[in-house]
Parts: structure tokens; C-alpha cells; sequence
């Protein structure tokens, strides 16, 4: 799909979809470009963001947000850079990250901008996962739920993906022994590698309970959640006295309604005086600003690495949420555009 | 029984029980009396206190504590008088709440003592109830885990029981509205008139999910939880955004290996941001004196109500923990002897 100047290609909701959004359930679309109105600005996307929490978004269950409607631009976050401005803080030029949707051009009038970009020399797309929502999501996850202490050891769940790589990474700078679960020995061998997990463990091949119990000999003091299902019963058996487990997303686990049934926590909680909460990045809105210094200064200093996967082109955006749970993807998910 | 001058008669832990202790699982007995060496002392127990903790104590799986072995007496907290003494921070008339089991004598060194009994003019056994463990494990739990605000709503299940209706009422005295869940129409009377519940609901008769709605408008912001199960899931399925679970017993559920399976708590914890944080009093010995402290203030303006049912004689020792589960017991269960 090739750049237009007069047409704003748009991918749209079209069906509603039970569990993980398919290619199926979006359509291509084009609209013609908006003109910015008094105290709007023009923004052309240079990069679509491609989110676990879209399945929610997409899904008319009870979450977070409103369900995207029917014939309505999926939601996305993005990347792009102002080129046209009715609006006294945003000017041609200044690069911004938004929810302005699977689209080539959105209006903004600053309530879905999430920040403007800081001057630095790193490349735009990180904004959108490391030094973005991925990073920040990383940070409070971890720091504020997890509450890790330097020496105890960090339990992460897809470990090689983009908010996981980053707990890892965190938690190593906070000290921490890092132990990364994720799906493929390419990924076990990377975790280490780049992203400084001390051990990582392949759940797909190992035994989790007894390669946990031998990377985690005196239990798993924070255990950071992206997958629920069978892993995380597995380290919540291994869980150490006073373990703080962060539940940040639910990625092996694809139909919530009805709830389906695992072991009951309450005995293993009450045992080990454990807890379990869950994490919702927008509650700290009000400190992202913080967070995100650290996340870029770590980042100058070289201790944050990340991968992304970057797919060219508004007509992968369908099938790219798919993509986000097949364990196919190494790194933050993006569409360039 | 009578008490006897030359004899301990003591409650032997006799086999090991699966789930929930049975008379049968114990046997009388009797000892000398012992006498106690320097540095030591001697308890006549007055009350021998009947808790949920001892299912846990008899059997072979891991908990908190060792188990009993077979052939011991059985642990239990006490209240006694000191009649002996060689401890120079023990004096003859002394009383004391501690771990001396369920006999009629005991001997001490201070490390199985919990508090001296302070001089109030207060009955002792509520020195095993209200004032001694489960009005501190109500405290810690509810204030340290729960975190209640003024105006915000706290259910508790088990109400009217030892530690649930010292919740309710700390709740009360901290500006909570308060939802008692119990199990009979005489005690969601009770739970209203003697320990000051906003709302109780008989979880036996009514729709617990419909009746919690109706008391719970807002949701529950802190669900002090005392028996898992499916009252446990209903109240899961009302919480508010930021919700408070403390978990402190699993009354319900009477074997726990292998682990029951229920619904899935990852999702709801996620949606609603909220965590459940398993409590055990002990981890916060060192602040029980400033605890009991509040406790008897509030006792002494009238605030905190208790009940009791004390059985009278060793003999009904054995049999007690079961009452515990039957849901006949109205109030803190205690044997006098």
C-alpha cells in the first residue's frame, strides 16, 4: 500500500470477534484526509502499535474501555508527526504518541495524545514499546505492584516479549535475579543474551515445576504475569513466603466468558502470605512523565535492549493481533506505515 | 472432669486426620503434672481456644506450622494463671495467653507465651477472642491488608464468627459501610444487632450474587474472605475498581490437596485492578502490643461486641473443631476447664 496524499486508508471493525481478533474481522477502508478544525491538529502515523489489549478492545465483554463499534477505525495506538495545526501546543514538526488508530492520517485535539516525544536520538518506533506503553507498563507493573528488592528473584512470563523483556531488564537494575519463561530455545537463548535474564526456561519443553525449582531454589519472591493459565499455577506453586504476583495480562488463556476454571489460590496465598493484583498502566497516568525519564535515561546508559517486529505495509494490520499469540513474533509488534 | 491436683489430663493427637479433625482423630489422657525447672513456669489453663489454624496443625500438609506429631498434645492457644514459677518475668498470679495445649497444666519458658493479660477489668477468655488473636487478626487484616477508607463498603464472610465480627466492627468504627455474609436467619439477626452490619445476607437462602448487588451498589471495595468456595467467586464477581481481598481462612473447603479448582481470578483481577493478599497474623508479632492497645480502647467505649460458646470440660475438646465447619457454633468457640 503506497502513501496518498488525498486518501486516508483505514482499517475497520467489521464483525465482532468471540476471543482473538482474526484478518476476518477487519476490513480495509478509505476516507478522505480530515482537515484540523480550531484547536485540532493533522497527524500522519508513521507507525501502528499492535497490542494484547486490542483483543479486549475488539471484544464486547466487560474491560477496561468501550468496545470499538462495528464499521468504526480499529483503536491502536500510534506514532506520527504533526503536519498541519490549528492548536496552540502541538506544531508541524513535533512528533507525537496517540491512540489515533489503524489509520494513515488521524485528527487530534491533545485528549488521545499520550505524550509528545522527547528530543533524542532514538528511533520514533520505540516510543511505542521499550520508552512507551510497553516500558511504562513494565515499570509500575514491577516497581509498584511487584515491589522487588535487590537479591530476590523475578518470575516473568513471556519474557522475551515487549513488556516482558523490559520487567526483566528492570528488575536486573534493580538488582534482582531474573528468570524468564517463554516459549522457544531461540527466545530462551536471546532472553539471556540481550535481555539479562540469569535463567531462562523453554515452558514448552521443560518441566516448569522442576526447571523452576531449580532456577528458583528459595522460591519466586515477584512473579510478573503476562499469561495466566497453566504457567502461572505452575510458578504459583513455587511461590516464596511473602511473593508479590503481578498480573499484567492474560495471554494463554483466549475466552473469559465464562470464566474457566484453574486450582484456587486462596490457600496457596494465604500459606505463602502471597498476593496477587492486577495492573492497569492507565492508573498511574499521572506519573508516566517519570517514568518514562528513567525508562530513556536506563536506555542512554544501554541497559534497556529491545527487538521489535515491524510489519510494512496498513494491509498487515488485519492479521497482526493473531500474530501477538502464536509465539511467531520476537519483539514489540509494529505496522509501518 | 474434675480438675485434679496430681494429674494432667491432657488431648492427644491420635491419627492424622484428611480435612477437618473428628473427635475420633483424638484420645484422652493423663501425665504428671510437671514441675517446673529455672528459667521455667508453670500454667494452670483456664480456656483452651478452638481455631481454624488447628485443621492445619493436625494435618501432614504444608502450612504455616510443623504438624503435631502423632502422640502429642494437641497445640492450642490458651488462657491460664501462672501458679508457679522459677522466671524472673513470671510471677504466681500472673495470667497468660499462649501456646500451652489443650491440658490442664503447662509449663513455660516465655517462648510459647503470647501476651501477659493486661489488668483490665475484663473476663479472660476474651483475652482468646476479641482481645487476644482473632481480634488481631482481624485488625492486621482488615487495616494492614484491606486498607479501608471512610465511606467505602466491606463485606466479610463468616460474620458472625470470632474474627469476622471483630472485622465488622473495626470496619464500622473506621466510617465503612459493612455487608455481613452468614449462614443462618439468626445470625444475619445478630450480625446486625449485636455487631452493627449495615446489610447481612443468609448465603444458605438467598441469591448471594442478586443480594450482593443489591447491597453492594458500588461494589466491594474490601472483601475480608474466611471460607473460599463459591461465596468466595460470588463476591469476586461484585468488587469494585481497586477492590481489597484479604484472605484469612478457607472455611469452606475442607481439603486442599490436591487444590480444588474454581473459576480463574487473573481476568477479574485485571479488570478491577484489584489484588488478594493472603494474611497470617504472626508476620506482625512485633506489632501486636499497639494492636491489643486500640483493641481494649475500643472495648472500653463499647465498641466491639463478642459472642462466645464455651463448651465446659476437657472432654469436649475433641469434637470441637468440627463444630468449628458445622456452622452451629455462635461465636468464639472456647472450652473452659
Amino acid at each position: 500500500m503506497s502513501i496518498s496524499d488525498t486518501v486516508n486508508h483505514q482499517v475497520i471493525l467489521s464483525s465482532r470477534p468471540v476471543g482473538i481478533p482474526q484478518a476476518e474481522h477487519f476490513e480495509l477502508s478509505e476516507a478522505p484526509i480530515p482537515e484540523p478544525k480550531d484547536g485540532e491538529f493533522l497527524v500522519r502515523n508513521k507507525f501502528l502499535s499492535v497490542d494484547p489489549a486490542m483483543r479486549g478492545w475488539t471484544n464486547a465483554a466487560k474491560n477496561y474501555s468501550e468496545p470499538v463499534a462495528i464499521g468504526d477505525v480499529m483503536r491502536a495506538i500510534t506514532a506520527g508527526e504533526v503536519i498541519a495545526s490549528k492548536h496552540p501546543d502541538y506544531a508541524e514538526g513535533d512528533l507525537v504518541v496517540g491512540t489515533l488508530g489503524w489509520q494513515e492520517y488521524g485528527i487530534g485535539n491533545g485528549s488521545e495524545i499520550r505524550f509528545k516525544v522527547p528530543k533524542m536520538d532514538v528511533p520514533l518506533s520505540a516510543f511505542l514499546g521499550i520508552l512507551g506503553s510497553n516500558g511504562i507498563t513494565a515499570y509500575f507493573g514491577l516497581l509498584t505492584h511487584g515491589e522487588p528488592k535487590a537479591g530476590e528473584t523475578v518470575v516473568v512470563s513471556t519474557a522475551a516479549g515487549a513488556v516482558g523483556s523490559a520487567v526483566g531488564q528492570i528488575a536486573k537494575i534493580k538488582g534482582c535475579r531474573t528468570v524468564g519463561l517463554t516459549g522457544s530455545d531461540d527466545k530462551v537463548e536471546f532472553c539471556k543474551s540481550e535481555f539479562g535474564y540469569d535463567e531462562a526456561i523453554n515452558y514448552k519443553t521443560a518441566d516448569l515445576d522442576a526447571a523452576l525449582k531449580a532456577a528458583c531454589p528459595d522460591g519466586v519472591d515477584v512473579y510478573f504475569d503476562n499469561t495466566s493459565g497453566s504457567i502461572t499455577d505452575t510458578v504459583y506453586n513455587n511461590l516464596a513466603i511473602g511473593a508479590r504476583c503481578v498480573v499484567c495480562g492474560t495471554a494463554s488463556i483466549s475466552v473469559w466468558d465464562p470464566l474457566p476454571t484453574g486450582p484456587r489460590v486462596e490457600r496457596t496465598l494465604l500459606v505463602k502470605r502471597a498476593r496477587i493484583q492486577g495492573l492497569y498502566v492507565f492508573d498511574f497516568e499521572d506519573q508516566w512523565g517519570a517514568a518514562q525519564k528513567d525508562l530513556c535515561q536506563w536506555f542512554e546508559e544501554g541497559k534497556l535492549n529491545y527487538r521489535e517486529d515491524i510489519l510494512d505495509g496498513l494491509e498487515h494490520a488485519p492479521g497482526s493481533i493473531q500474530r501477538l499469540y502464536d509465539g511467531e513474533n520476537q519483539g514489540k509488534l509494529l505496522i509501518e506505515i
